[in-house]
C-alpha cells in the first residue's frame, strides 16, 4: 500500500521520526543513569511498544487495566497501573497477577490502601503498591510532607500489600513554555518524589522505586538523583502541545491525519475535508498556549507544513481548512487546494487524536505504508 | 448483568428514555406530514437504528461509507451518505450499489458533480445524487440563490448520474437558544431548502426530494410545506448541549457515563473519577452556551442529578468532580463521594461521547442491563 491507496481520513505513524523520538528519550534516560518505562496510553499498538521495548525501556506504564492485559498478552510482563485503583477493579488485577503479570497499582488514600490489602488478604495474593505523590497540585496523590503519606504506607504494609515505592507525574509541566520553567518543573517533581520515598524508609517503611516523569520534564531534567525509573508518553509521536511546550518541533511529530478535500466555500477562504472532530478528536489543546493551531497544522501529502493552513473549524466528519484563523478572502482556496487534494494534519494531542483510529498506517521512508493495529475501550 | 457489575468507565444507554426520545420525534414528523430518517452517526449501533425504524423512520443517513456498510449488513438498503463525495471513495460506494444497497451521495460543487458522473459511466452505474444546500452560513453547500445551483444540477444531469434532490443541514440551529430563534432557524431552513428545489425545477431539472434537518430545527419547525424528508441524530440521546439550546430537559439524556470514585484532594473539594477525557471526549461544546457543564453533569448511580456538581476538568482517565467550577472548599467531598462510589455523567455531546466506547449498555426500567455493541472508524 501507498498513501494514494489508503481511505481517508486515516492516522499516519512516520515511523522514522517515531524510530528518532523513541531513540532520543532512551539516551537521554541511559545518560541520566535511570529506566525507562514508557507510558502506553499514547499509541496502545503492539508495534509501537515493541520499538520502545527493542530500545532499552523497562517495563511499561498503562492508564487502563485493558492496555495491562493487552500488552500481557503480547509478552510483556512488568506493568505499572498508573491510575489510582478502584476496588471494583481488584479482581481484574488479581486475575492478570494470577496469570503471571508482574502488575503494580497505585493508591494515595488510606481507604484505597485498605480495600487493596484486605482483597489481597481474601485471595492469598500480595499486591505491589505504589503510592502515588502530589509534587506540583496538578491531578491525584498525596503531597510530599503529608502525614497522610506514612498512614498510607502503614495502611499497605501493615494490611499485608507490599509498598513498591512511590511514583508521581507533573502534569503541570504541559503549561509550561520556556527552559527555565520547565527544568524547575523537573526538578520539583524529582525533588518532591525523593522527599518523599525519604520519609518512608525514614518512618521504616520500603520504598525500593522512585518513579518520576512526564514527557516536558523527562526531556528537561538537569540530574534525576534519587530516582530510579522516569515515565513518559507523547514523547513517542510528539504534537502540536508539546512543539508549544517546546521540547519538540514540528519535524519531529511523527503522527498525523491524512484527509481529502471535499469542497470549498471559495467567498470564505474555507476548503472542506473529510476530517473532523471524529478523527481529529475535540482536543484543543493549542487554544490557550502561544499558538493556537485550531485543530491542527495542515500539511501537504508529503507532511510539509504549509505554515498559516490550520483546521481551523471541525464538525463530526467535516473539517475547514483556513490559510488564517479566519479565512483568506484574497486567496481562491478552489484553486490551492482542488477537491480531491490528498493533506496531512498535524495534530493537538497525539493521544487523543491516535484514539480515535482503529489502525495507524506505519509510513516507511520508502512511502510503502503497514497497517498497525490498535485497540480502545476498557 | 446490573450496574454493580460493570467495570468502569462505560456507557450506559436508559432505554426508557431513548424510546421516548423516538417516539416524540416520529409522532412530531408525523404530524407535519413528512419522512424521517435518523441520522446514525449519533450511535452507531444497530439496536439503536432498530428502534428507530420500528417507530416508523424512512430510511437512515450517515457519516461515513463504514455506518453505510454496517448498516446496510443489518439489512437497511435506504441509505444517504451525508458528507460531500470525495472522489476516492467513489469506488466504494460503487460496491455497496453492486450489492443492493440504494445508496445516495451528495455534493455540492460542479468538479464534484463531474468527477461522480465520469466515474458512473466509467462504470456503468447511475449515481443518484443530492446537491447540498448551505441555508445558513455554517459549513458545506451551494446558497439557494447561487447560479452555481444549476450549474452543479446540469453536471450531475448531463454527465449521466441522477439529481435526486436537495439537501440542508441548518447547523447553525445548535447557537440558538430561545424558542422564537430556533422556529425562525427552522424556517430559514426550510424555505432555503425549498427554494433551491424550485430553482431547479423552474430550470427543467429533477428535484424530487427535498430533506432538511437537525435536532433543534427538526424539533422547531412549525410547518414544513415543500419538504418531503427530515434528518436528526442526537435526539435520540439527547445532551447537555441539547438541553441549553432548550429542546430537551436534563431529564430526557439518555446516555451517561458510569464512573467510579477513585480519590480524593479534600483541600480542593475535588473527588478523582475514573472517567477522563477517554470517556467524555474532549467535547466542550457547553463552553460556550448559558450553563457551562465542564465536562457533564454529575448524577447518582441511580442517574438522579446532583445539582451543582460537575466534571469541572479531565484528564486522559482521571477526572475532578467538584460541587462547583472551582471546588467547594467548606464540603467534605471524600465523605459525599467515598472511594468506590458509582455516579454517572451526563455528557455535553452524545455524539462524542459515545464514539469514545466499544459498547452501550442499555439500561432497561428493571436495572438489568444488555451490552449493544457499537463500531467506530472509517
Amino acid at each position: 500500500m501507498t498513501l494514494s491507496d489508503i481511505s481517508t481520513p486515516a492516522a499516519l505513524v512516520d515511523t522514522a521520526r517515531m524510530q528518532a523520538n523513541i531513540r532520543r528519550m532512551q539516551d537521554r534516560m541511559n545518560a541520566l543513569g535511570v529506566k525507562f518505562r514508557p507510558h502506553v496510553k499514547t499509541s496502545k499498538c503492539v508495534e509501537v511498544v515493541r520499538a520502545q521495548v527493542e530500545a532499552g525501556a523497562s517495563g511499561i506504564t498503562v492508564s487502563t487495566l485493558k492496555e495491562a492485559e493487552q500488552f500481557f498478552a503480547a509478552g510483556i510482563t512488568d506493568i505499572l497501573y498508573a491510575v489510582g485503583m478502584a476496588p471494583n477493579k481488584l479482581a481484574q488485577a488479581l486475575a492478570l497477577r494470577r496469570k503471571g503479570c508482574d502488575l503494580k497499582i497505585v493508591t494515595d488514600s488510606v481507604e484505597g490502601a485498605q480495600a487493596i490489602a484486605a482483597f489481597g488478604r481474601e485471595h492469598g495474593e500480595v499486591f505491589e503498591t505504589w503510592i502515588e505523590i502530589d509534587t506540583d497540585g496538578h491531578r491525584s496523590g498525596v503531597k510530599p510532607e503529608d502525614a497522610l503519606l506514612l498512614d498510607v504506607g502503614r495502611a499497605l504494609v501493615d494490611g499485608g500489600a507490599k509498598l513498591g515505592g512511590v511514583m508521581t507525574h507533573a502534569g503541570e509541566s504541559y503549561n509550561c513554555s520556556t527552559p527555565h520553567a520547565l527544568r524547575k518543573m523537573a526538578e520539583q517533581e524529582r525533588a518532591g518524589c525523593v522527599r518523599a520515598a525519604q520519609r518512608l524508609r525514614d518512618a521504616g517503611l520500603p520504598c525500593a522505586v522512585v518513579s518520576v516523569g512526564s514527557t516536558p520534564t523527562a526531556l528537561s531534567a538537569e540530574q534525576l538523583e534519587g530516582v530510579t525509573e522516569v515515565r513518559a508518553g507523547v514523547y513517542v509521536f510528539f504534537d502540536l502541545v508539546m512543539a508549544n511546550v517546546g521540547v519538540c518541533t514540528q519535524d519531529d511529530i511523527a503522527l498525523s491525519v491524512l484527509t481529502t478535500v471535499i469542497g470549498h466555500q471559495r467567498e470564505k477562504g474555507w476548503a472542506i475535508v473529510d476530517a473532523g472532530w471524529m478523527a481529529m478528536s475535540r482536543d484543543r489543546g493549542t487554544q490557550s498556549q502561544a499558538h493556537d493551531y485550531g485543530y491542527g497544522q495542515v500539511c501537504d501529502a508529503q507532511g510539509r507544513p504549509m505554515q498559516g493552513f490550520v483546521l481551523s473549524s471541525a464538525n463530526q466528519e467535516h473539517g475547514v481548512v483556513t490559510a488564517s484563523a479566519g479565512g483568506n478572502v484574497a486567496l481562491d482556496i478552489a484553486a490551492v487546494l482542488p477537491v480531491g487534494t490528498q493533506l496531512r494534519i498535524l495534530p493537538n494531542h497525539a493521544c487523543a487524536t491516535g484514539a480515535q483510529f482503529p489502525e495507524y498506517h506505519a509510513v516507511g521512508t520508502d512511502g510503502a505504508t503497514t497497517a498497525w493495529p490498535r485497540f480502545y475501550g476498557w
